[in-house]
C-alpha cells in the first residue's frame, strides 16, 4: 500500500492522477510526443490551457467578469507583483501569519502598506484590502471574507482554493500556489475581476503586468506544462468526485475526525482555537514535547509522512488536502492512540 | 518506433529519460511517494538541487567563483529582471534577431538601453553587453563572444547551453530556460559571476532579486520539482554520452548533414548565410514557398514533427537539440530528398 502523506505541500496528489500522468508519459494522446514535449504554440497545447480554464470556472463557479491566468511563477512572486501592479497610495493587510506577514513585508518594502488585525475597520478607502484565510503554516483559518466596503479584496488561497465552493463575487483578485490542492509547483492560478486587472498601474515590467498574460491566453512565456496538464487532470478527478460542495463535506468530516480526537485525548494539543481551525492544515503537539521526534519517527514507520511541523513553528501538521483519503486521517488516528497508549 | 519531434520548444526529451522518470513517478527512490510530492525543504529534496548544481558544475566546468542558481521562472522573465538588477545608466545590446530584440526592447522601456549591430565597439564602458548567442526563431549564430573590454557580458543561452563546451570566464551572466537542451518549461538556469550579483542595485522586488536566490540555494519560493528532477536526470545522461565535447562533435556533425544537403540540393534554401548558421535551430524554406504547407503535412505522416517554422517567419525550423539522434536528421534528409523526387 501507499504510504500516507501529510505534507503541507509540494503535496500528496490523487492515486489515479498520477498512474494516469505515468502511462502516457511517452505519447500524449497517440500524438507521438510526451505532453513535456510538445510545442506551447500547437493547437493541441492552447486547447489543453483553454479546457484546464474552463474546467476551473465549473467547478468555482466563476462569473464572465473574471478572468482566469496560469502563471508560470512561484505563488509567492505574486507578494510582489501585487503591489507593483495595484498598490498606488497605501493597502491594508490583514496579518493572521507568517505568509500574509511576508507579503505585507513585502509591499511596504516596495511601496506603502498598513498591517491591520482582524476586526479592524477596513472600509476606509484604500488601493486593496488582502487577506490569507488559510495560513498553512499555523493552520489558522478566517472563514468568512472581512468587509471591505467599495475596496477591492485580494485573497492568497493557496492551501485552500479548491477545497470548498466559494463565492468568486466577494473578491477582485484570488490567487494560489498549484502545489496543494490543484497541480504541483511552478504554477500559480489567478482567478480576477477583469476591470480590476486592466485598472493597474502602467510602469509595471511586461512579465510581472496581469494584463499581459490576460491579453495572451497564459501563454505569453512558454508555460509550464506539466504543471498545466496535472491541473487539468486534478479539475477532472474533482468533478468525477461529485464538485467542490461534495469535496468540501468530505474535508469538513476529516478535520472534524483528527481535532475531535485531539480535544479529547490527553496526549495532544491543538495549537489554534476553534472559531480559526484550519480544515486543510491541523497543526498540534504533544503535550510532552519531548516525544514530538519520537512520534515522527514512529509516524514514519507506520507509514503516515510529512507530519513534521514547519520549522517556525515545531510539533505536527497534518495537512488533509483534497487528495488525502478520510482512511488517511483515520490511519492517522489509530496510530496518535497507539502512540499515547504506550 | 517513436516520431522524430524537430520542435524548437518544448523539446523532445532523451528515451531513457521519460522511461526512468515514467517508471519511478509514483515512487521515488523508495521514499513512498512522487518526487512531485516530496516537500521542498526536505533533506532529500535539497539534495536534489545541490546534486543537479553540481553536475552541471562538472559538465560544464564552472569556476568556483560563479554561483549556479535554479530558478522558476519561464526565461523570458530574464529581460525584465537583469535590467532591473543591473541597469543603472545604459546597457548595450547586440541585437540580432527576435529574442535580443525583446530583450532589448524590455530593457529600453524600463530604463534606458542601447541597440548596437554587431561589429559595433562594445568596450565603452556601459552597465553590461547583452547578447543572444543563438536566436532560435531564425537560426543566427554568434560563434564567438563579442569583445566587451572591461564590461560585463550577458548571454541568453536558452537553445544552445549544454549543447557544446563553453569558457564560462568570458561571461559574467549566462541563462537558459530549460525547455530545450536541459529539462521542461519553468526552470530557467543562470550561471552568473557572484560579484556581478552582489553588485546589483538595492530596491529590487525581493523574487526578482539573484540575491535572493543565491541566499537560499534556489529554495526561497517552492522550487519546480519535476524540472529540476528531469535537469538532473539530463545531466546523467550528457555525462554518459561523454560530456559536452562528445555532444558538440555530434551536434556538429547533425547540422552538418543537413546543411550541405539542403546546399546541395535544387529545392530547398537555408535563411542562414554559412558563417551564422545555428547548430541547433536549422531554418530552411521550399524555394517554391507554395509547397512548404505540403511538405509539413508529408513529414507528419513520416513521423518527422515540429518542423513548421515559428509564425514570425514561416517555412522549416529543424532543431536539433542534444535529444535529437543523428538517425533523426539522417530520416528528415532521406524525406526531403524524396519529397524533392516528386
Amino acid at each position: 500500500m501507499r504510504p500516507y502523506n501529510f505534507g503541507a505541500g509540494p503535496a500528496t496528489l490523487p492515486l489515479p492522477i498520477l498512474e494516469q500522468a505515468q502511462s502516457e508519459l511517452l505519447d500524449w494522446e497517440h500524438l507521438g510526443m510526451s505532453v513535456l514535449e510538445i510545442g506551447h504554440r500547437t493547437s493541441r497545447f492552447k486547447q489543453l490551457i483553454s479546457d484546464t480554464t474552463q474546467q476551473l470556472r465549473v467547478l468555482l463557479s466563476i462569473p464572465d467578469d473574471y478572468a482566469v491566468l496560469l502563471l508560470g511563477f512561484p505563488a509567492r512572486f505574486q507578494f510582489g507583483m501585487i503591489a507593483q501592479n495595484f498598490l498606488r497610495q497605501s493597502a491594508d493587510y490583514l496579518v493572521s501569519g507568517v505568509w500574509s506577514k511576508l507579503a505585507f513585508e513585502e509591499a511596504n518594502r516596495l511601496y506603502s502598506a498598513r498591517q491591520v488585525e482582524e476586526g479592524s475597520h477596513l472600509d476606509e478607502k484604500t488601493d486593496y484590502v488582502y487577506y490569507t484565510p488559510n495560513e498553512t503554516i499555523s493552520g489558522y483559518a478566517i472563514s468568512t471574507p472581512p468587509k471591505v466596503g467599495q475596496n477591492r479584496l485580494i485573497a492568497d488561497m493557496t492551501s485552500c482554493l479548491l477545497s470548498e465552493p466559494i463565492d468568486i463575487n466577494a473578491f477582485d483578485l484570488i490567487f494560489a500556489g498549484a502545489q496543494k490542492n490543484i497541480s504541483i509547483p511552478g504554477l500559480t492560478v489567478v482567478i480576477a475581476k477583469r476591470d480590476f486587472l486592466e485598472s493597474a498601474k502602467v510602469d509595471v515590467p511586461t512579465m510581472c503586468d496581469y494584463r499581459t498574460h490576460l491579453k495572451n491566453e497564459s501563454n505569453y512565456a512558454t508555460p509550464p506544462n506539466f504543471a498545466i496538464y496535472l491541473m487539468k487532470l486534478m479539475c477532472d478527478w474533482l468533478a468525477a468526485q461529485g464538485g467542490l460542495t461534495v469535496m468540501s463535506q468530505l474535508n469538513q468530516a476529516k478535520a472534524k475526525a483528527l481535532y475531535d480526537y485531539i480535544d479529547e485525548s490527553d496526549m495532544y494539543n491543538a495549537y489554534i482555537s476553534p472559531q480559526n481551525r484550519s480544515v486543510m492544515n491541523v497543526t498540534f503537539s504533544l503535550k510532552d514535547a519531548s516525544l514530538n521526534s519520537a512520534f515522527l519517527l514512529e509516524a514514519e514507520k507506520h507509514g503516515l509522512l510529512g507530519l513534521k511541523g514547519h520549522r517556525a513553528l515545531g510539533g505536527i501538521r497534518a495537512s488533509l488536502y483534497n487528495a488525502m483519503p478520510i482512511e488517511g486521517v483515520n490511519a492517522l488516528i489509530d496510530f496518535m492512540r497507539e502512540f499515547s497508549a504506550r
